[in-house]
């Protein structure tokens, strides 16, 4: 087999089509830059991986900016509250009245369908099937982005910046680093155990239930199809469980409401990890998104933690690139580390105040509850979680 | 060695002539209901007692409905603030604007000094130096508190109601509990190193510092004597630091305010736990204070907690021996628990928040770091925090 060696030129590499990459090249493109996106994926795969789907009220104004006929706003849902369950009592999270502020539900692949079609309409350089392998020269004014592409081409890419936005196998990543595994990690001791069922909604916001037994959410995607996690050991085999018992399981959990059953046809067990990149830029190129951080899926923060890097970094791009001013791009990691911290400690909070532990004695337990307790009964404490849930504004 | 028994009778027995004892016999005196209190110690042991500091706005608003002229007013402090400092700044955590509440420094021998006072001109039947050891009949209408005076004499009070308020070791709880030691223990792996010294204030309102050499708490007593701590093991042996080492230790922990210096006259380790007995009442016996709980001492919700036990303890038990309505004092745990255990939470809250771990990752220290950042950048989560510390309203 020959290879060839083709090497372009352009003023952004960009790592990566998620919600990241893609938002990334729409901001850039607007202030004028031209930017290069490659995946590894093919656009159906990218299209079908199914992920988060609460997005933030900034996350969903910035889409909205982007594509004022956005379908956030016909297919996806607005969420004005959700509902934390204990003791057998739901306790509603009324966000408009606490906050004026909402979250929207709307699969992160329905995203990721618009944004690709709109940036193909407006001509973004975007090659699926080509695969990065590693990034060169960062402390110069050309970083190179090296990739494969699918018919086993070597493709290099110039740039004046190289943005990792490829997920948490970044590898952007050990250019920024040093190190692939350079930062701070968190295990949990869980993971959720996922479906997806054909039924009508069990529930028109979203449930978090701490029950005796466990963990549960009670989620939606549509009118027919409905998303539910339980608390499971991380090494369950999902394939294992019958339809009757995870049924059981579910139900036992969220005592006060009978779900609305119907077939599974989709199980999956997520792990959960906590992960902060040591550095988040170095030179000539930064991370954004899972490959900058991985925060467990219960506060709901991953994409939209991705938006608001996004959003920072467009800007201190622009401003070295354009104005040849570095003091954005300088303070680029420690802005956005303020917000990435706070939603890690978000998401671990929510995590821990919902889950039962193994090691948890009864003191645990009852200092959980009375953590609950205090947040609904409290209108500050309501708000509190409403803020971090609603997501903090955008710079 | 000759011994002579004597048996007395009144409505009440008290067991402890703490804050809780003697507040709660005011009550009953103001209901018309005459009690007994007897104590082990001498009341010079009672007045000389060092322990908490800080009182709820709660906690004052009903020393003052007790004695219009309390010297909480006149020798206490009012305190409109704290301050949280990480990362080398402070946060200002400012109790009337948020919540329009204050707490009042004054240390609890002074509340005893005037609780004594007012209980014996009052007429209190108070009996110091006689030592209770156990209670019988608590299932019958007549329970009977067993005492052994100083003389050497036993001592029998027979009653139609026995209080435990007699702290951590309380002889009234196994009669309550089945076993002194039936309840929900939590240890911490680490202790406060306090001290009294005689210095002017090195802050006018309470500083609790996360700093990355451990905690530290600055705090007054006087214009003429402080107290301070810092978070060190627990089998740390308080005579061993020269008084150079403590003040080069605390002041390491509190960076960006220099320690106004003077002659330490005081040290000791307080060792943390938390504490809630598993049962607060069985049939005529109930718990009330530290007999009932111990918190740790971060929330300075030790006292305040035994007045909110005494506040709706006081009310059933005038309902059951006045009304003969046992509607409340049946309530009397379940009701009282709410409050223990969002004061347990928020005791270990705070001190979860402020202290560092020898296991703490470098990620479970930037969360911390995220966590008080979420605090302090919300108002909604600094009113949160002042709501718990200047107290939840009383029953």
């Amino acid at each position: 087999m020959s290879t060839a060696t083709q090497t372009i030129r352009t003023r952004v590499a960009i790592v990566g089509a998620g919600p990241a990459g893609l938002i990334l090249s729409h901001l850039l493109a607007d202030a004028g830059i031209d930017s290069v996106i490659v995946d590894q994926r093919t656009r159906g795969d990218i299209e079908q991986t199914i992920r988060a789907g609460i997005l933030e009220q900034g996350t969903v104004d910035l889409l909205t900016a982007i594509d004022p006929s956005s379908r956030v706003h016909t297919v996806g849902t607005r969420h004005d509250g959700i509902e934390l369950r204990f003791e057998g009592e739901g306790h509603r999270i009324d966000f408009p009245a606490l906050v004026g502020r909402s979250v929207w539900l709307y699969p992160q692949h329905e995203v990721l369908k618009d944004m690709l079609a709109l940036r193909l309409r407006a001509g973004q350089d975007l090659r699926f099937e080509v695969t990065a392998s590693r990034v060169e020269g960062v402390d110069t004014p050309t970083p190179r982005v090296f990739a494969t592409t699918a018919a086993g081409d070597e493709l290099i890419i110039e740039a004046d910046f190289v943005v990792g936005a490829d997920g948490s196998r970044s590898v952007v990543r050990p250019a920024i680093t040093g190190d692939a595994f350079n930062g701070h990690f968190r295990e949990y001791p869980f993971a959720w155990f996922g479906i997806l069922c054909e039924a009508p909604e069990s529930s028109e916001e979203l449930i978090y239930s701490n029950s005796d037994n466990g963990f549960a959410l009670i989620s939606q995607r549509s009118h027919d199809v409905q998303r539910m996690y339980f608390q499971c050991d991380p090494e369950t085999d999902p394939t294992v469980m019958s339809e009757e018992e995870i049924w059981e399981t579910l139900q036992s959990r969220v005592p006060g409401t009978t779900l609305k059953e119907g077939p599974i046809f989709q199980r999956d067990v997520l792990r959960f990890r906590s992960f902060v990149a040591s550095e988040l830029r170095h030179g000539r190129a930064a991370l954004v998104g899972d490959a900058a951080h991985t925060v467990p899926p219960t506060g709901a923060k991953g994409m939209n933690l991705a938006v608001a890097d996004v959003v920072l970094l467009a800007r201190a791009v622009n401003a070295l690139l354009v104005e040849n001013d570095a003091r954005l791009i300088d303070a680029y990691a420690d802005e956005a580390l303020k917000r990435i911290w706070k939603a890690q400690h978000f998401s671990w909070w929510m995590t821990s105040m919902l889950h039962t532990l193994p090691e948890h004695t009864e003191f645990d337990r009852r200092r959980q509850l009375g953590e609950l307790r205090s947040v609904v009964d409290s209108e500050a404490g309501r708000t509190f979680l409403a803020e971090a849930y609603t997501g903090w504004p955008l710079a």
